[in-house]
This record gives structure tokens, C-alpha cells and sequence, in this order.
């Protein structure tokens, strides 16, 4: 059996999720840039403290670490450590065939959790909240990753 | 032919040596809370040094960096910098339908290069001996990319 | 109609952009280790200080940060931030069936983006001229997921 093509509902399930990722870890990329640029600080480079179309007003402090900005590249570090697990556990799910609804629930259940975990972080909810939805989506990551093994090894 | 399918023992192989690598990365997220927990330090945001059930007994001390934390994330940007290369060409050299040997051999043998770097980092061995691990593993995946240049190009 | 194959274009030319996508990742991780021992500094760990091969005159101030190989280590995170986005919207876009002369302009564009990218930042040009090269490639990975979530939704 054709496995990934859009005719298989648990690969558009997958193609569906993994996009939305996509979008979720580009998105956030854009969050550093939008703060960066309404706190005026936070900047990543020597360079990028001298006067320009981005920085009118260039000052040293502007290359100091700043929570505002710092948390959302900490948020994008958080998702690099979890939605490229995602992406790749996902794909080799859809080769081993799930239940269609296996398939929905794991992959837009990640989808969730991160959304989740991406509203605690930027609001700056206690660690226990944060803790939680990062545990609900890594888990599901092991989980295929595991669901994979057992059916290609057993 | 068609190659993405279980049938085909290189993307069997793949299979697996993705979903190992799936787990190492998932893995080390967990050795990073782990280290937090019994160090109770080394937490990430501001937030996180509050009263709740993961600190029972918060001091903005905990927010500093600590070696023993630092270096399960440091283990973490390294895995970053090497897994999803990986896992991207491992994809496409299954596309080019290489000898199973071949493919068993660079694998296999980039599973057991990203283990013995873990152990080597875990456990502080010299720069050299880390070195040596990183160093197989990565001209794996560079080998990979470039086989799958020359056969689509030439 | 069957996509992942080298004989559909559109596939054969994301298997060329992401493969060389693969070695300006990995390849950034040698230009850090060029200028960690070119310039004998900037090591990240602590046991890196000791002497061996790699080290004949250690010193604590090797583990200072240095801007001469943290630039090299800036440009990796934001590669990590970048082409993981591309090879998974890259690898979705392809189940699409788009046109061919898209794909190549947007696959292509997205190698050349990084490519003016990494030369900006290696040269340590404006934050405006590095600003412009990422937002090329950060633009083209968004538009190939959102145009794979408008195919399959609607």
C-alpha cells in the first residue's frame, strides 16, 4: 500500500499538522523580530548596534540580554528541541500504517500542546503549567517514535 | 521502484535509525529536567524561581547557569546541530537507492557515533575523545548529501 | 500519481535543495571548529581547557565568550531556525504537485537567501543587509505551508 500520498488520511493528517508547525516555529522567528524592535534591544550582533534603517537611535546597552526579547528566542529554542522530533516521528509514523484516529489524536494533540505551551511561555505562566504541556507533547513524540520500533522490529 | 516502504530494507533501516535518534533527542530534554530537579538550579526563566509544586523552595540563585545543567543543554545544541541533518539525508539517500550494506554501515554507525558522544560528554572525557565522535557523525551525514548530489546530477 | 520519486521534478529539485542545505548546516559546524582552533579560543566546555592534541598551552580564558567564533555559533542557530522549516515545508510542498517552475523559484531561492545570508553575517554587514536575506528565506518556507494547508483544506 501507497502510504504517503493525500489520498491516506493519517498522511494528510500528517501533512495538515506538520505544516501548522511549520508556520508555529516561522512564527516565532518574527515574534523575536517584533520584539526586538518595539523594545529597541535585545540585538544578537556588534554589527547590529549602529544606525540604519532598523535602528535609528543606536546605543552600546542595545546588545545587553533583555527578558522581553530573550524569552521569545528561548520559546524558539524550546521548539527546536521539540517540533523537528515531531516532524520526523510523525513521518515515520504514516509508514507503519496507524489507525486513522491514533493519528489525529497524537499528531493534532502535539499541535495542541505546543499552542499551549507557546501561550504559558509568552504569558508567563508558572513553570508547573509551562512544565506540563511540554511533557504532553514530548511524550507523544516518544510515543510514535516507540509505536515505530515495536512495529518494524517485531 | 518505489523506495519509501517498509519492503525496501534501506528505508527500513532508516526507519529505525531515525526513530533511535528520534528518542536520544527527546531523551536528552528529560536529562535536562532531570539535572534541574536533583540540583534543584540551573532553571531557564524568571518565573521559574516562584513557590509551586516542581520548588519548594525558590531563590533567585537558581536562576544562574550551572555546569551540570548547562552541560545537558550544551549536549542538547550539539545533538540540534547533527540529528535533523541526519534525518534529512538519510531521506534522500534512501531516494537514490543505495546498496542496504552501504546504508546499514553509515546508519547504524551514526546511532553508535551520536552514543558514544553522549557518553563521552555525560561523562567529561577530553575535547579529543568528543571530538572523534562528533567528527564520524558528521562526515556521515556529509557523506550522505554528497552521494545523493553526485547520483541525481552526474 | 506517485511524487517521491527522482523522477518527478519537482522532487528531484527539493532532493538538490535540501541536500545542499544539509552541507551548509554540517558545514557550519566546521567553520566553528576552524575558528575555535585558529584563534585557540572560545571553547564550551571546561574540560576543553586541559591540554592534549587539541590544546598545547590551555588557559582558563579559552572558555571566555569570543566573538570571533561566537559569530560562527550565531550563524548556526539561525540556520537551525531556518532550514529545518525549509527541508519539512519543502518535503510537504512536493505532495502538493505544484508547478515545477514554482518550486525551482522558491527552493532554489530559498539555497541562494542563505547563501547571500551567511555571507552577510560571516562579513559582518549592516543588520539591514542580513535582515533582507532572512526574510527572503523565512518568507519562501511560510508561503510553501501555507500554500500546502490551502491545497489540502480547501
Amino acid at each position: 500500500m501507497r502510504v504517503y500520498t493525500l489520498d491516506n488520511p493519517v498522511f494528510a493528517t500528517y501533512v495538515i499538522a506538520a505544516a501548522l508547525m511549520v508556520l508555529k516555529l516561522m512564527g516565532q522567528g518574527w515574534m523575536t523580530v517584533y520584539r526586538m524592535m518595539k523594545s529597541n534591544s535585545g540585538l544578537a550582533s556588534p554589527e547590529d548596534a549602529q544606525k540604519g534603517l532598523l535602528n535609528a537611535a543606536p546605543d552600546p546597552s542595545q546588545l545587553e540580554v533583555n527578558d522581553y526579547v530573550d524569552r521569545s528566542r528561548r520559546m524558539h529554542r524550546n521548539d527546536l528541541e521539540n517540533i523537528p522530533g515531531f516532524w520526523v516521528a510523525g513521518l515515520l509514523f504514516v509508514a507503519v500504517n496507524p489507525a486513522v484516529w491514533l493519528a489525529q489524536v497524537l499528531m493534532y494533540g502535539f499541535v495542541a500542546a505546543r499552542a499551549a505551551h507557546f501561550v504559558a511561555y509568552a504569558t508567563k505562566q508558572s513553570h508547573e503549567v509551562r512544565a506540563t504541556f511540554y511533557t504532553i507533547g514530548s511524550l507523544i513524540v516518544i510515543y510514535m517514535a516507540l509505536h515505530v520500533l515495536w512495529v518494524v522490529l517485531f
